[in-house]
């Protein structure tokens, strides 16, 4: 299995693959906060990526990975949201017929912006039907290829190019973090951000954040195996409920990741609340567990420097409304 | 006067200032948008800027070109905030004491974050006193500098910046836009950009956008001479609040400016909301005019591409949630 693994130089090559497409996401910074902090939390903005959130560097790296002869099938994918407007997106770029398996609870910007990219959206319920299983039928049916949403080095990679970023816009600033976090769902933002530092910052700290009840991940590292989540589990990060890490992430997590952190939804509104006051910035749910993770001291940050990988923006107003007043 | 003007070679001046402090600010864009408008919409986002708002720009250019001697008197600025802020800021990094003149109906944020950068605060009526004079009092009584909030060439031409960034990121993108369009309260931003713009991109038009019954600058430039609001008008756009352009920034005005546009409240809230939706940033009222002004069609796009500075983000989370809920 390791020697299969997905390397650093295949995450430089998803770089060449998005260089004229993706766009390099700011890393920014709040001296007011830093101060507050008596550290240096550094946000990397990926709600301001295509599709508002890094899921299109995956989802574009895998499809133009696609034989050419085979692109006329159209490709398929399961996805709470963002991935599917990631694939969506892509897709839609490279001339692909799109087919996006979505919960009926996704948020409804998500399911409505991955139509408007050109998808046929197909519903079903979060709670009783297998994604999985709806994915793989209309993939047999259809011949078109299954983008996985994170087990799979072709999106492993196009995620980790957030890693050669971080590392190229740390040195800019002339620093070298001392950790790195990260949503973690299935684990291909995590994994791919880890190989994607492994060229200039391989001393760094690598941690994947979930919610509590579906940290998976966490588990897993700590106990060497795959565990899974409990069905029932429940949180606001719509973006983060996959069942358990998949065989690629986790083979790469238990290489290179530090650790997995766990934070609940009310730290979770509250990180949201404070990325708009102090970076002007909309996060989702999802997006927000990384600052979570320092804001609650999970993450220690005195007198270091962390990154956090702001995932994406993708929250209903609603939500969002919600977050601001229970700040 | 015209001889005394601020040059395009000033703000190339201004930037090398600015180069090792303030961010170079993304320019983003919405595929799913654009499709929707028919025309390119891109906006330069200033609420990542230190301070959340472009203001930065300018008060550090400003600070800096004080003579070394005058430095230990400290700085006096009048604003509604984000100024303030902007001044506070760049005063500490430069090690000059400040203070800052504020009504005391400003944005609690914009006070606070004031304050926090190690401001002096002195709080004032904004429909009884004469910020002006409580700012020359204070710049007499201590000897310390005023610092304009938009009609001083150090002011204008450290705004500009955002011009020479405009046209450097226009041109890596292959798009000459047809239109750049700024918020307008004095005048400071939107003829530092004209200033800015006039090397590479002189043939772009430059529109000032105000809020209706506070649209000095558009009615002085359809008169000639400089025309002053009705001290009755309100707005939610605490950061356009001035009675009248400057007499600086309307000379650069009348030649460089093609228009002034204006838009309600209404129309800002829901350019608040969208920019939310599509672009996952948080604009503050009079960061989102521009924005108003060419969703309302005020500003024609369809088959062209127009830039839009998208000012600040230093809104308090009430008035946010309002914004969102109204659209």
């Amino acid at each position: 299995m390791t020697d299969l693994l997905p390397t650093h130089d295949d995450v430089r090559r998803a770089a060449d693959r998005l260089r004229p497409v993706a766009a390099i996401t700011p890393l920014i910074e709040s001296p007011l906060l830093n101060e507050e902090l008596g550290g240096r939390l550094l946000i990397k903005c990926e709600m301001l990526q295509r599709t508002g959130s890094f899921k299109f560097r995956g989802a574009y790296n895998r499809i133009s990975m696609i034989p050419d002869d085979k692109r006329k099938d159209g490709v398929v994918c399961f996805s709470s949201g963002n991935h599917a407007q990631g694939v969506a997106a892509a897709a839609q770029m490279l001339g692909v017929k799109a087919v996006c398996v979505m919960p009926s609870d996704a948020p409804k910007l998500k399911i409505e912006n991955s139509r408007a990219f050109g998808a046929e959206i197909i519903l079903y319920d979060r709670f009783r039907d297998s994604r999985e299983e709806i994915g793989d039928r209309i993939s047999r049916e259809r011949g078109s290829t299954l983008v996985k949403p994170f087990d799979d080095p072709g999106i492993i990679t196009g995620q980790g190019t957030i890693g050669l970023e971080i590392a190229d816009q740390a040195k800019a600033l002339g620093v070298k973090p001392d950790a790195v976090l990260a949503g973690c769902s299935g684990g291909g933002l995590i994994t791919g951000i880890a190989l994607g530092l492994s060229g200039g910052l391989a001393e760094t700290a690598v941690y994947s954040v979930e919610p509590v009840g579906l940290d998976d991940m966490a588990r897993s590292l700590e106990s060497g195996r795959v565990e899974k989540n409990d069905p029932a589990a429940r949180t606001i990060c719509d973006a983060l409920m996959s069942p358990s890490p998949g065989d690629i992430t986790f083979a790469i997590a238990r290489q290179r990741l530090k650790g997995g952190l766990a934070v609940t939804d009310a730290e979770v509104k509250k990180a949201m609340a404070l990325a708009f006051r102090h970076f002007k910035i909309v996060c989702e749910p999802g997006g927000a567990v990384g600052i979570a993770a320092v804001m609650t001291g999970k993450m220690p940050i005195k007198g270091r420097t962390v990154v956090v990988v702001a995932s994406g923006g993708n929250v209903d107003p609603a939500l969002f409304q919600e977050a601001l007043a229970s700040a």
